[in-house]
């Protein structure tokens, strides 16, 4: 393993970051933390996302919803993250959970270049 | 998600089979897994192995090990699977536990096109 720690660290701070800002719903603070020309597939499979105005549009979807998510396992390596977690949506009546394993990859200003997310 | 369920019912089966084997340490049929070109970074961050040869020779590694493995979460999307299992390794005197997230994309024909591994 070449992982600086303080890498491992700063890919550590964003995954909770990430995590924190979706349960709040922060589309505009979520998209900063991409990198300009970032991809993001989300469930993999579907069309990718290119572009921070292409994954501005992607995570409005989640702008309203009041969520809580709760990270279960992260593994950092090298440049890249892969985690499951844990995301609870209010839906009003019910409430709707499922629980992805994403992956990111992290360009050298520790901007998530990729994001793909695995869950049925 | 155009996952047909044909598809994802194979793509689990392997990773079953997958973790079977590795438990067994069985090198030759892991290897069999695998598409002709394809590639393994274990763990991420690591040199790539490219091809069946190098592939075969990776997992020379684990042929004389004791081992024991469970799937603990299974995500497949697509032609990819996302999971996350334990990995049991007995040495002699002690055991070594490790809990990975592997993420593998599949070719046409349902072999392992790429495996990445993430662990610390």
């Amino acid at each position: 393993m070449t992982t600086v720690p303080d890498k491992t660290a700063a890919i550590t701070d964003t995954v909770h970051r990430y995590l924190e800002l979706v349960a709040q719903g922060r589309a505009d603070e979520i998209t900063e933390l991409y990198a300009d020309d970032a991809t993001v597939e989300d469930p993999v499979g579907s069309d990718v996302h290119v572009g921070r105005q292409s994954i501005r549009k992607f995570y409005g979807n989640i702008e309203n919803i009041k969520a809580r998510t709760e990270l279960l396992t992260l593994r950092v390596c090298g440049n890249e993250a892969a985690f499951l977690f844990r995301l609870e949506m209010d839906l009003g009546d019910n409430t709707m959970t499922i629980e992805p394993i994403d992956v990111m990859v992290f360009d050298a200003d520790g901007r998530i270049a990729s994001m793909k997310a695995y869950w049925n």
